[in-house]
């Protein structure tokens, strides 16, 4: 068990024992309350972890994908193998519609099965597996190191006092496999010796921010306040921040981001008070196809039971309390669209740029 | 019972049976999971009241306050009256020292009583009491008219749909006697048959707009639907906002506005969409010597318990769940300024002017 805390210390998703049909990941709808594993043996407990939120966030929902399409093929039938697992890709696919990292992975298993033989190719598939997870864990150390020289600039030109950063949702090592993309500068800051503090917006309604960002970051030892999101504004204007970075959903190919909702008002709050408002993501939430933002990206409407009930803990174990009268109506909008022009960068495991096509298509020219 | 049951539908504070000693209120505390009522009958019960937030809201503090120095009045001994009154002054005004209206109240009900004879002083401050909670009632009245305006040349330019307001906390009719300020046009405007839909900001931390707002907007039949604070400028970006309206806790005489935390993020989506962003007030809550809001206003930094938990009902009963780690800690900052660059415009009881001196001074030249 030793081990397993450890290893959940650095990463979301592992294989415990090698290439032994068991992934484990954190069970991440018990924290910060409780640090749980849940083991993964087949494709469908693949499936119901994506779908119920034991795992979420873009890279993770990738990886956890790819380790599904893994156990698939470890249990598939030696004849119909193919038909299983285009079963297993169709069904994994099915789970988060919205989510882009998971059909990706879960194609890019299809492709090199199709090429395997018979003899190796679950070794392949959990090699690929592998692969897709460490590409996730690698984006985001880039995206760490490209973001630190932000930090290290601030760090450098102030007085007194650690760097203040801003971030909403979590954009953490939670949502990916390793690092995170809005925390990965962070934790490259702090391993540097650079002292950082942290506010921590809420993030209602499910509360990313205050449930995992907080964790994670009290994990790393990240000195860090949570704020109501209300609050954001308020704390730049009162000049105790010196970066807002988030995280995002899906970024057009002229650089407008879909991120958590409330990022937007985020946003406005920094732009008003000059400070730099950067956006990290991997390349593969580029949805190159898009160019409006607001007109193109569709903005999932949730269940209105997060907005009337807030969970939480009470004596101990999970509750949920009624916020609003049984009478009233609620209505859930999952994200929102920050315009380009409100986001000074975009921090990518290519580097940093602006959030433009131009500057987007040099970076990424193919 | 039934009685109270329609007083309660109108007022805030009442006399259930003219001056007898007993001052009736609905104890916001259980709002919105149960409508109760509480009886005051010294001055010691009103300033629990205030403290305790039974009662909240600027013009309610006062309406309280003043009913409360009638009951110290009622019961205080003929010898040493005064000084028996002067020091319920004191206990009164100690218990919410921001609230402008508070001081204010209390120090119009010394006055009356320094000049009164010891056979009607009771009566006197019975009387004064009542005068003050009318007085409330009436600018609350004269804002709604005012804004009604507002609302009916939004319906006049709509092809289709009711108007839709936006509004943040709650300025309604439970922080004042009968109306509220932000909600009075919104009521006048139902009163004429203009239909108006409502995007209720649920207003973390205290859930002020999520308890409050939703509560008496459903009483009165007002369409609403409530939303998180961070979901305000989506709701914006769509198009579906025709007109903020929030409250205030103390403007400068430059139109600067402090305001429940979160209404300065609000106000900035309202500009970035083009949306009027509209504050209604009594001018009691005008502080006629500030100038910079940003600089001049304390800014009142509350329990952290209130971030770090969550209130509401679970099983019937009120509840409480922790959403933050138990190692992470919080802040919690009551209020927040938004400049009057901002703001659209000041609806007061005398009219509506810009957020600016020149505006104000013309509209109270006193």
């Amino acid at each position: 068990m030793v081990k397993d805390l450890d290893m959940a210390k650095q990463l979301t998703i592992w294989a415990p024992n090698g290439e032994s049909g068991v992934i484990r990941i954190i069970d991440q709808r018990q924290l910060p309350h409780s640090l749980e594993f849940l083991d993964l043996r087949t494709a469908e407990e693949a499936e119901s972890a994506i779908r119920d939120m034991a795992v979420r966030g873009a890279g993770l929902i990738g990886a956890t994908a790819a380790y599904g399409m893994y156990l698939a093929a470890n249990t598939a039938p030696a004849k119909g193998f193919m038909e299983a697992m285009n079963q297993a890709a169709e069904n994994l696919k099915k789970t988060r519609p919205t989510a882009v990292n998971l059909a990706w992975a879960v194609d890019r298993q299809l492709k090199v099965l199709a090429h395997a033989n018979a003899d190796n190719r679950v070794q392949i598939s959990f090699q690929e597996a592998n692969r897709i997870a460490e590409e996730d864990a690698e984006a985001c150390r880039r995206i760490g190191e490209f973001g630190l020289d932000l930090i290290r600039q601030i760090h450098k030109q102030k007085k007194e006092g650690p760097v203040e950063v801003l971030t909403h949702c979590n954009a953490g090592r939670l949502a990916f496999v390793e690092h995170g993309t809005a925390t990965a500068p962070i934790y490259a800051a702090a391993d540097q010796g650079i002292p950082v503090h942290v506010w921590v917006e809420e993030t209602r309604p499910r509360n990313q921010g205050a449930a995992l960002t907080a964790w994670e970051l009290g994990q790393r030892g990240i000195a860090h306040d949570v704020i109501v999101d209300n609050a954001g504004g308020h704390v730049m204007q009162k000049g105790w921040v010196d970066l807002v970075l988030v995280g995002s959903d899906r970024t057009t190919s002229t650089g407008d981001v879909a991120n958590k909702i409330g990022t937007y008002k985020t946003a406005l709050a920094a732009r008003d008070n000059s400070i730099p408002f950067y956006v990290a993501l991997p390349s593969s939430s580029i949805d190159w196809s898009m160019k409006d933002g607001l007109k193109e990206i569709p903005i999932e409407e949730r269940d209105p039971k997060e907005v009337s009930h807030v969970q939480g803990i009470l004596d101990g174990k999970p509750a949920s309390v009624r916020i609003i009268p049984e009478e009233s109506s609620a209505r859930n909008f999952g994200f929102d669209i920050t315009p380009s022009r409100l986001v000074t960068g975009l921090i990518t495991e290519k580097g940093i740029c602006g959030a433009n096509e131009k500057d987007l298509r040099r970076l990424f020219p193919q």
